[in-house]
């Protein structure tokens, strides 16, 4: 009576594990800043606060597996607003992006087959790709260059027999990171040659900053049946806790295949399925409000981090987290030292050590992921904070 | 560029599979009563509307992996209303009861290992069953005696070196069978002897008729590491659009295994756990109502047809379905044959041929899947119109 070997192969959220510290933290009566996170502070729109308010179906059924047609039709309109032709049946809303990315790995990959993920990538991939016994295969970026991707030999040389897809994730979590076109067309071109599938992780597509345009890879019309594309209202629209996503693909067999996986969980939540549809119905210039504060953010966070002796970071440009490195040896000691022995006028801050975002074994270990999802006013005392407290760990601890 | 085997083995979901032919009686004006999902038309309880409407909280973020606190000691509460000691520490919230068995399955069994499960069984097992590369292996059950559980010697036959665990839905979703004590004694000492996992599916806990009352596999005291029960508010609170569920376990290990998984995808749905919360404290006399409801509704279906030539039917004690053998050879073909070539006064109805509870190749042939989630006037008239149609049919089809 043991439990199975991938229960316990399977990894630990690395972002929740430091969780019990901050909640010692808490309990001495420290403030902790949340720079390990990505739930942003911003309300939920109003038009999703009405739907809650204003619901009056007396009979919470199920809905279709495939999410509701009137969702998928708005979903379709916000696409056009980006000159990306869809239809509705090309859309399948999702329990939140993870399961957008549960599907997708188990419908193009079967147990044993390999995926090419750029590295560091959302830890999350690594759940579901035990889920469903898929490898991921990182291929190595550097903070030197900002995450760039590397020339084409270089990710070419991930491919084997077995490889099935390459995941772009862009804007980019953990990085901040946009692709450029032309760091598309590479890929692009390989996935041609070698006859695999595209995943795009566009969750983050209206956080750029400083004039930037995303490119979504639904745009590359000469390989449409070669994309899926995972999606979700919660960074898009505030809406983290409401668990909706969706898979964006126009391959008639990738669809096909999600929604027997979708039927068997019968559907995704209704209530906030028509929440999200309200969101989906906002006009497009909500986001720039939205753009406009994390632009701000991100420039504290850049300005107040970038001349800190021994820290290595490149400007964002994209989503709302940046990875960095830190003169430290061992980042995840750091992050408990903060949160279990250091605080500065009541407060401390919390990271995310990066080593949760490789795979490859001691990388990134003296990096962490910083988010930046609370206001600026306690962004530039977090800044402050963290400043002093790397400071003193570097006395303490060399 | 192909999908997973994978991918075209998962079964689509027999349940939905004639949806078309309902869709296309619909555009024709034909009125399809559905005797074929398990969607109740119960309105969800006013405390769960309520907290909708009252909802206050501006911003929608990420709650704990394993669900909020609050819910997990309601549901606490509930349990000791049925002298079952758990802690909310042994409860972990799911997204739907789906989630769940998800979960579970992947916890307890590796790609390969084999979980046994009387059939005629909830047909999503399959699915999640698929997703985790487990084998079902059925306990074929007739529907000659109700569907009662064989001899042990019969349940211990299916006991492999790859088995890990038991399955034991009850009030059983298809059967309608409601195991005695007796019966659960069987499987209990067969756990015990051969080292498995029990897992029980209690969805259906309160749908007992006839002054039955539930046995919970969790009241098994020596077992307790053994056992791991699959829960949902779908069916107790007619919430099945609002996706949630819940895995209880005092098994710590598959409690801990259970959310690893939980983490990698972050949540369940916010607002809709603290419908569920509102519906756990509601006091238990609520379930009266409801079970005077069904017990009502499950009489006029068994007394209209336990009478019809060549229809085999044994009088179902709990959940809202039952599976009847009727007079047909392809019932697959009948069930179309209603939706596209029959109507009486304008209307059909939908039943859900039984193969799809079947993994044993042509089993249930002949049988059905009736569900009874329609009002009292109107399951009369489904099954007046049932009645005529089987009649029709026969006369048409020998």
């Amino acid at each position: 009576m043991k439990i199975s070997q991938r229960g316990h192969d399977i990894q630990a959220s690395p972002i929740r594990k430091l969780k019990p510290y901050a909640d010692q933290a808490k309990a001495r009566g420290i403030k902790v800043i949340h720079l390990n996170i990505g739930d942003p502070d911003i309300p939920a729109p109003g038009p999703v606060m009405d739907t809650f308010h204003n619901w009056s179906q007396p009979v919470l059924g199920y809905g279709p597996a495939q999410g509701f047609l009137e969702l998928r039709e708005a979903v379709t309109r916000y696409f056009a607003n980006y000159n990306i032709p869809l239809g509705a049946d090309d859309v399948l809303i999702t329990t939140g992006g993870s399961e957008a990315i549960h599907f997708t790995f188990s419908v193009l990959a079967d147990v044993g087959d390999e995926i090419i993920i750029p590295e560091p990538y959302y830890t999350n991939y690594n759940g579901y790709a035990s889920f469903a016994g898929v490898r991921i295969v990182p291929l190595p970026l550097s903070v030197e260059d900002g995450f760039r991707l590397p020339p084409v030999e270089a990710i070419e040389a991930k491919i084997t027999p077995r490889t099935k897809a390459i995941l772009l994730c862009s804007p980019n979590n953990p990085t901040g990171t946009v692709y450029t076109p032309e760091e598309l067309d590479r890929v692009v071109r390989l996935v041609k040659k070698h006859d695999l599938f595209l995943v795009g992780d566009e969750v983050y597509k209206e956080f750029v900053y400083d004039g930037l345009k995303h490119k979504s890879i639904l745009e590359y019309e000469d390989i449409e049946e070669r994309v899926v594309v995972v999606d979700s209202i919660s960074k898009r629209y505030s809406c983290c806790g409401a668990r909706i996503g969706m898979i964006i693909t126009r391959n008639k067999d990738v669809y096909a295949a999600a929604l027997k996986f979708a039927q068997a969980r019968l559907c995704p939540p209704s209530v906030e399925q028509m929440a999200a549809l309200a969101a989906y119905n906002m006009p497009m210039d909500y986001f720039q409000g939205v753009r406009d504060e994390y632009t701000k953010r991100r420039n504290i966070l850049y300005d107040g981090l970038k001349d800190i002796p021994g820290v290595v970071i490149r400007k964002p440009q994209g989503a709302f987290y940046v990875i960095i490195r830190l003169p430290v040896k061992d980042v995840e000691h750091f992050a408990v030292w903060l949160l279990s022995e250091f605080s500065l006028d009541g407060k401390t801050v919390m990271i995310a050590p990066a080593p949760g975002f490789y795979s490859t074994p001691s990388q990134g270990t003296d990096e962490a992921r910083i988010a930046y999802v609370v206001n600026e006013h306690e962004l530039r005392d977090a800044v402050r904070i963290f400043k002093a407290g790397l400071e003193k760990y570097r006395a303490v601890h060399g």
